[in-house]
């Protein structure tokens, strides 16, 4: 099996080399040979070639059997809102060229850290959620660009039948094997796209008859999730809505740190943590490396059906944090200076 | 002075008079004259027209002074994607019609409902944010539409320079006159709309040298109002991002039931819950009418510049508050029966 390293941009590098480093480690444990490439992507392609998603990483990711990703950004480009050239249109690239179109964030709780969140213990014990985020479509990819002498910018979001269907079957199917509960989040009331959302969604439900189906307005759910994450199951979603009700979501799991996720679809998988590059602390050794080391674990699951083995890694993490061990962003006054661990001690 | 009153739909019927009792009281004891209409809007307004914004009320709002509003929807539309009449199609008509580009969004905790929200106390304590959301722009009023024999949907998304300019210095302006803080929220990593949205912000900063400037991405901002709402004082954002972020916020105020808004632009404000009509608890009198009384509070204030008399409406919830009377979405097990209180009983 061949695994393709893409550490991209800031803490992407350091947590990459986390998550790697315990592959190598299961492959030696449970007897797999997996080989492994690396290569550029994001602001460090740029600075390297110029593209920020050279052909020759895109032909290496569809050479490889899964990959494991890290960030990519840099705050160069979000000051200079005229650059031509952006880290992020590698990462947009690379997952309409895969054809990526289903994004799974697993939003899953360890006990340990049920005090880390800003919200109540009481409010968040038992949730376990799962999003599906459309990933190749909507305001992301359709065309956009000035008119009136630069004075108006535009961007069109787009939807087909098509691509509501595959990710909302993908859902659906999830759910059965889970909580039975699938939440459609839409803004039906406003946009066309979402209309068409939620007729698809609604003429395939019958096909799913033991899943309950319930459609939130994205408001309405950005609201839910903070004041009743247990009424969460599996979550189906557009592009943009997924993009900003799971970066909220991650405070359920305590930090973004911890959340993982697996973007699947037509062929390779690319497995990465939901955080971004987070430059402010790059180089600090503080980066909380368990998001990839989960992205890791998911990708054992879903592209190699090792699950005793993803398994393995997940039991791992719940003793590290059983042991007490902490990186700063799931830390509190009650953590022992030793038990504070960097980038580099957790390698 | 004259008052338009409409209730719209749902609990919008239920809190608006009590809202609407609150101004006559104020009139009272202050000594004003406000004279009253009222009108219809929404789905009662199309059951009784066919149109959700009959030209009737349109010329009743241009008339007034002031508008108290309620909410407008109903579940029946919400299910059928294909409706062609909807009642929001009269919300977003008014919003467009008046000129209401600018809606303010306070999220102001009452000491007394601390531990109403699911977000710890300590977290909470001390925060005071104020949203001006972008109301007649964005991916909501641009052109909309099926094609390919009704296979795809789509959405533009358009902004102007002017457009964000305009919203950009009312925010600015009030940064001033707070904690001198603004954060823009976009997506310039993605959106066209969103790199113009920060060159705008980016280009009038300089003018407001008092006011410290960060710009943030939406999913960013989602995940930090729940981590540290403190952060935030005043936010700028565009239409759609402004609809998700202030529901989420409205849960540092322990409910959506306390908060109110104001939509102000060229003519006519309006002033509304920034809860909709919920249509599950309408006709219970369990609703929470403070997010009405609270937006009369902001009609004395920001449209008749009637700043005691509104504070006097601001006292009387805290003092209500603290006496202990709650409506269900802000009680709790302690909260005696006889001080839970319905919309009838509170007005
Ligand atoms: C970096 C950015 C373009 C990206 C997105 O919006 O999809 C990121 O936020 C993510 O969620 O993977
Ligand atoms: C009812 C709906 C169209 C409306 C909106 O999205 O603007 C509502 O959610 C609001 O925030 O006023």
């Amino acid at each position: 099996k061949n695994i393709l390293i893409v550490p991209g941009d800031g803490i992407g590098q350091e947590v990459t080399e986390v998550g790697k480093n315990v592959l190598v480690k299961i492959a030696e444990k449970f007897g797999h040979e997996f080989i492994y490439d690396e290569a550029l992507m994001g602001h460090v392609a740029i600075e390297a070639t110029g593209n920020p998603l050279p052909d020759e990483t895109l032909e290496k990711m569809r050479k490889s059997d899964a990959i494991l990703f890290g960030a990519v950004g840099h705050p160069k480009y979000d000051n200079d809102p005229t650059a031509k050239v952006r880290p992020e249109q590698g990462l947009l690239k690379m997952r309409k060229e895969l054809g990526l179109y289903a994004n799974l964030r697993p939003i899953k709780l360890f006990d340990e850290l049920l005090g880390a969140s800003s919200i109540k213990p009481e409010i968040l014990k038992g949730s376990d959620i799962l999003f599906f985020r459309e990933l190749t479509g909507d305001i992301y990819f359709g065309e956009k660009g000035r008119k009136n002498d630069n004075n108006t910018a535009y961007d069109i979001a787009e939807y087909s039948r098509y691509e509501v269907e595959r990710i909302g079957r993908k859902a659906f199917e999830a759910a059965r094997t889970r909580g039975k509960r699938l939440m459609s989040v839409d803004k039906a009331n406003v946009l066309e796209t979402s209309r068409l959302w939620r007729e698809v969604i609604q003429a395939i439900a019958p096909e799913y008859p033991d899943v309950t189906v319930e459609h939130q307005f994205v408001d309405s759910a950005a609201m839910l999730l903070i004041k009743d994450p247990r009424r969460f199951d599996v979550v189906v979603t557009a592009n943009l809505f997924g993009d900003i009700l799971t970066d909220e979501a991650s405070q359920i799991a305590g930090s973004m740190g911890m959340l993982a996720s697996a973007s699947v679809g037509d062929s390779t998988g690319v497995y990465e943590p939901i955080h971004g590059s987070a430059h402010d602390i790059t180089g600090k050794g503080i980066a909380n490396p368990l998001a990839s080391v989960l992205s890791a674990a998911l990708l054992l699951d879903i592209s190699f059906g090792l699950k005793e083995e993803s398994d393995a890694i997940i039991s791992a993490v719940d003793k590290l944090l059983k042991d007490g061990f902490r990186t700063k962003d799931i830390a509190d006054a009650s953590t022992p200076a030793h038990l504070l661990l960097n980038t580099q001690s957790a390698g």
